[in-house]
């Protein structure tokens, strides 16, 4: 059977990475461009289809393909921050230099005629990992992305969530504390201002405040005990410094276990998933988090759940994920 | 253009209650048997399927159709505690006196040949909103049913979300409160243990042992001051109490309107509804809880689903909906 290819494209704030992939999940080429150069649509995706022309015009080294036509692409899939599947459009997304409401399919549309199919980079994630990771022939999960914010992609009956506004799964903004901890959202206790890297850090430094740092804690990491400020620690300092047994911040990563835990089970009652995939930095961290994640899991999932949903970890690589699952967003348009 | 008819029946612990219910959204017929009588599956079956052919014998005498044959039927659809859409089996429900893995389909499949198709009652309603209600032609909206528990119905797609299980949409034992009020289900601080009948109740009593009834309260109805059991007061009493002005009364369904915008503004985020739909008796007080609710929703919606997502009451009959939304049942399997 001849392979297929589509391109998937992953818009950060900071750089755009672009890929050829291979539908056996295999990155055949990728390119990156600087995004925060760019103040207009029209050039910036003139700029990206450069790269792409190159990509295909060198082809599939491995499997001989030669060059591969624009139009033998099965499509473009595009993972942005505020993209709307329904519209094609990036819908004023803050952290982009290029501002207002971005028709990206209609542009990407002057160069080619296959599908072009844009998502937010959490359900690009969700849906990479149904269609080339861990989710392969799970018609139901949810992915839930820790990062400098906390976001969701739901897929029910092997499709993704986009609901009545294109813009469904934002699980981050789930409210797990009514009244609790100030959000970036303007809002008060979502998911995102727990389980962050930011959240994860201000747990910390809440402890530290409350507790002072442990006599012995010097032990584990260089940094603690220094006189480091507060904004100097990352969510990675925290957690490199739990793997060293150092107690706060263990008792951080516990506390952020327990709330993930918690916000998972409480997905459970609406979609009832087989399986709920974490991703990101901060679950990279292991054991700290997991361990208190799974006991908060089952200790507050309902009974009829139990025994049915699973925790996982993402089976994509991390330097993979954004362009696999940009990629994978193409199969909602063509199955 | 010739109309078609299905039959709907609504499983309750009392009494089961089923009609003939023509595509108009018309119940054409209706009766009823009683359902604690029966500790097996093949005669309350096969007497309900006496019902059923009684009815579809005396056909649509409005239409003047004649009798119907059971093989003109579209289907018959059941709305069931704990019945499960996949596998056409009412699950261990606790409030039926036949007891065990009850398989509903298999045993009427001896009946009729037509599709049988079975889900939990507040899927149904939800279901029966959207092919004969308030929610004709949305594609994404969730439905509450507040009563002796709190159920959920949540249709993405037009398609019910049944989950991996089969047993999603148990909006009921989200953990709005962690660590908050007892819930029947054996967990702590579900919705359902706020705005349940029961919780209703509770909240007024607890409100009551705090505040103690104020003087004037007698004046807003006679049960109210007198020496009455907290184990007498019912969530109607509350509501009847609060439309006359008491404002222990008001208190409490301000208080449950709070709890369930919280909810609603949580579901958002989950499946970006275009409406949110709420039905059962504790709804039917009407602004002293609706006003709470709607300004409840809006302060904790977050800001891109503000503008998209609208609350009605069910626009369904309530000695109708239960009946209507099994019939409605009938339409996942055939359209």
């Amino acid at each position: 059977m001849q392979n297929t290819y589509a391109i998937g494209i992953d818009v950060g704030g900071t750089n755009t990475d672009m890929g050829l992939v291979r539908d056996d999940a295999t990155i055949v080429a990728r390119r990156s461009i600087p995004t925060s150069i760019y103040t207009q649509l029209e050039p910036y995706v003139r700029d990206i289809m450069e790269q792409i022309k190159e990509m295909v015009a060198e082809g599939d080294k491995e499997k001989g393909t030669g060059a591969i036509a624009l139009t033998d692409l099965t499509g473009i899939g595009i993972g942005a921050p505020n993209g709307n599947y329904y519209t094609g459009c990036v819908e004023w997304a803050p952290n982009l230099t290029i501002k207002g409401l971005l028709n990206f399919e209609e542009e990407f549309h002057k160069y080619v005629d296959c599908p072009v199919v844009l998502s937010n980079d959490a359900n690009a994630a969700a849906y990479g990992e149904y269609v080339y990771g861990g989710a392969r022939g799970m018609d139901h999960f949810v992915m839930i992305t820790l990062g400098t914010g906390v976001g969701s992609g739901i897929v029910v009956d092997g499709k993704l969530v986009h609901g009545f506004t294109g813009t469904a799964g934002e699980l981050g903004h789930n409210i797990l504390i009514p009244n609790g901890r100030q959000c970036s959202c303007g809002r008060k206790g979502c998911l995102e201002a727990y389980t962050s890297a930011r959240g994860i850090v201000q747990t910390y430094v809440e402890l530290r405040q409350a507790k002072g740092t442990p006599a012995e804690a010097a032990n584990h990491s260089d940094w603690i005990g220094a006189d480091i400020a507060d904004k100097e620690i990352t969510s990675k300092m925290i957690g490199d410094a739990a793997n060293a047994g150092d107690p706060l911040a263990k008792e951080t990563y516990a506390m952020v276990g327990e709330w993930l835990g918690l916000a998972c089970a409480n997905a459970c009652t609406f979609s009832a998933p087989q399986a709920i995939f974490l991703m990101g930095g901060p679950t990279k961290v292991g054991a700290p988090l997991l361990e208190p994640l799974k006991k908060s899991f089952e200790a507050n999932l309902l009974n009829i759940y139990k025994g049915h949903c699973s925790i996982y970890m993402s089976h994509l690589k991390a330097n993979e994920v954004a362009i696999l699952g940009a990629a994978a967003l193409v199969e909602l348009k063509t199955n």
